[in-house]
């Protein structure tokens, strides 16, 4: 058993520390000694991207599963423990990982985790809950499917990834859940739920080596430490995905139409994920960004108009999101189309660079003052980087972008071809020459 | 100019004091000195409830406005000086009050004073703004309609409280909305944006003195504060409402219904909220909730189930929430009619009023650890309440509630006549059995 000091922190503040159990599992915590709370996590890296075809929606259908009971807890006691004492209790699951958190009182520790491990590596999956909880499944599909914004987001990955793991959703669809054996996900909780895939992340006002007593005691209760194992390595790398473009309209009589046009950006270890981001914050990042400006404040064409980046092992997206009426959409398009070929030919201004660092880098700090987002940033970034960088470090590495660099990503990506998908009432409009 | 400290805080955090100027403008601020960032907020005591029928949308309308252009600023320059140094700035209309707010790195305090308060008394609306952000805000109406939850939730409050200034919407409709003319939103501007209907409330690492000084020099550079006047008393009261009962019902092919069934609860002032946040917390305040555990746990009707409670100065709500399958309504009514006729009849137990009393301790004191919502905490209660309580203080008063309070407040509340408001797939369902 190894403790690291992965970043000193600065007068006791922000120390990160990292230790290794015998099973592989792994504890990372950071010290926030002023805050009275403590936000905990869970971090198993299985997404929904490893499932089988014919199984999509398992990973998630797991995470649901897990609160329904363990051999000592049932689902009133699990909830009823930590919303008792003033926390809460949740999870999520991604397309390349699963976490389950708690934040308390700094007092509350011991139970948080006692509870949190509790859940993932002693729940029971009976078959009756199994039938209970595929309603709620459904349920949460049918409440997606009500969603414009949600629907259209989802759309576009399935056009830019096809019918492959990452382009599936999260959720499955109705037929995938209702086909769903406790069988087939037991084996998934059993195949993947293990200490080596596992990351155990702690932020706020804690002590490191009580945290891993803490641990460590709550996994070799349910005999999760017995094997010997090292960590396994992160999600480095993927099968890659093919580069696609093509159009999906789901034409629904909604007040407005929702459109994302884009295409693949940059995978998580790719360095130019930074310039990206300055790229990014000027196009469509903020209320000072081209598209905001152009579309809302200029046009009044639209609410919520914004540009996004995501990233995975093997791939990444670069996209543009707008909400207009449905008769606004082709200048909404031609606006968008328009800002990605200036910037293409012309870059952004150095105005627009330095205001860009300037908001990546106050998102960054002013996102990480509370517990649950500094617990997600380390949890995360051990489970799915090489490394785990301290803020400072990447505030160093937004601060290194140059306009060369934001030129290069542009000539990358934004000349890729373009994939558009759209929710609205569109029974028969024709938009390649959105995309064309 | 007098200041007083309204709170002594605790080992130099948690100060919270409160100075008035001379124009009858409030500054409050509360002292958080380990974080980075601060908060400012400058709530304006108008809301939607104070517009004539006619006008519907005017508040909110403004709000918009007001980020349009100054005599110093346009638009981009309004977003861009605050989102180049990493802060963000945004508004929000209630119905009952407006707040513009920023938040920054402590060191951009300046900035972030300037910027909103050059917002906030010296916007120009003109003209051909009002246009372009007409587009915007219809844009935003048809957002809304999209999203089956906001919906539901606006169309219960129409029918609780039929067609008076609370039950209307705050962000007006398509007619009202067009019907608007530029000076009809000035003049609200120049009526209701006053100093004494001001409050500024600063969070965050913070000198007070400092605060007042910088709030005192903007309002001044703006000639704000040249007429002296004491602040306006807080809006204690208003014009009450019929208790009324009626079934609302919106037919629109949704994958899930949603429905919120409920009545009105108790006002700002009224002591038994603590009582009635105790009795909500059991009945759908988490996942270890009665309604909860019932609908979802249990039967798997839902993914969504929850009660909640709503305060303005004279009336207040208390409402069940709840998203399900079409066909799943009537079973999902039958329990949530159930459990009220329970409560009524029984109450509930201990252990529910521990663990509610739990609930919202911990509520209270994890949502506090940031500066946002230490600035809206100590804002909003300046401007609405007759005095400003500690966070001790409301700790204390929750802690005090008995069982009797509970049952009391379950007696008088529940036992109102039902409003039901639903959107989904019924054209011709008959819901007066859910309501009788």
């Amino acid at each position: 058993m190894t403790t690291t000091i992965l970043y000193p922190g600065k007068d006791g503040a922000g120390v990160i520390r990292r230790t290794v159990l015998p099973g592989g599992l792994r504890v990372v915590t950071e010290t926030m000694p002023t805050v009275r709370s403590v936000a905990v996590g869970m971090w198993v890296g299985i997404g929904s991207r490893d499932e089988a075809p014919e199984h999509m929606g398992a990973t998630h259908f797991l995470e649901h599963l897990l609160f329904k009971g363990t051999s000592t807890r049932d689902a009133m006691e699990i909830s009823a423990s930590i919303e008792g004492i003033g926390g809460e209790i949740n999870a999520f699951t991604a397309k390349e990982y699963t976490c389950y958190y708690a934040r308390v009182l700094d007092e509350d520790l011991p139970l948080a985790i006692d509870v949190l491990a509790d859940v993932v590596t002693s729940s029971l999956i009976t078959p009756e809950d199994v039938e209970s909880e595929r309603g709620v499944i459904l349920e949460e599909i049918a409440m997606h499917d009500d969603d414009p914004s949600d629907v259209v987001h989802e759309q576009f990955s399935a056009e830019l990834y096809g019918d492959t793991p990452i382009g599936r959703p999260i959720l499955g669809n109705e037929e995938s859940i209702n086909a769903l054996s406790r069988d087939r996900i037991h084996e998934y909780y059993q195949r993947y739920y293990l200490p080596p895939l596992t990351v155990v992340s702690v932020a706020g006002n804690v002590n490191h080596e009580r945290v891993v007593e803490l641990v460590a005691a709550a996994y070799e209760r349910a005999g999760a430490l017995a094997q010997l194992a090292p960590p396994a390595p992160p999600r480095l790398d993927g099968p890659g995905v093919e580069q696609r473009s093509g159009i999906r309209v789901v034409d629904r009589p909604t007040e407005q139409a929702n459109l994302v046009l884009g295409t693949t950006g940059v995978s998580r270890g790719d360095d130019r994920r930074f310039a990206l981001g300055v790229l990014n914050a000027a196009l469509g990042g903020g209320m000072s960004s081209r598209l905001f400006q152009e579309i809302r404040e200029k046009r009044g064409l639209a609410y919520s108009a914004y540009s996004y980046t995501s990233q995975y092992a093997d791939t990444g997206q670069f996209g543009i999101y707008v909400g207009c009426l449905p008769s606004k959409i082709d200048d909404v398009l031609k606006i968008c189309r328009d800002e990605l070929s200036r910037i293409v030919a012309e870059g952004i201004t150095a105005e627009e660079i330095t205001r860009g660092k300037g908001q990546m880098r106050g998102g960054l700090v002013l996102g990480l003052e509370d517990t649950g987002s500094r617990m997600s940033r380390i949890g995360k970034s051990e489970l799915v980087y090489e490394e785990l960088m301290s803020v400072d470090e990447v505030l160093a590495r937004i601060e290194a972008v140059t306009p060369e660099d934001v030129s290069a990503v542009a000539q990358d990506i934004l000349t890729r071809p373009l994939t558009l998908a759209v929710i609205g009432p569109y029974a028969d409009k024709d938009f390649s020459g959105a995309i064309a």
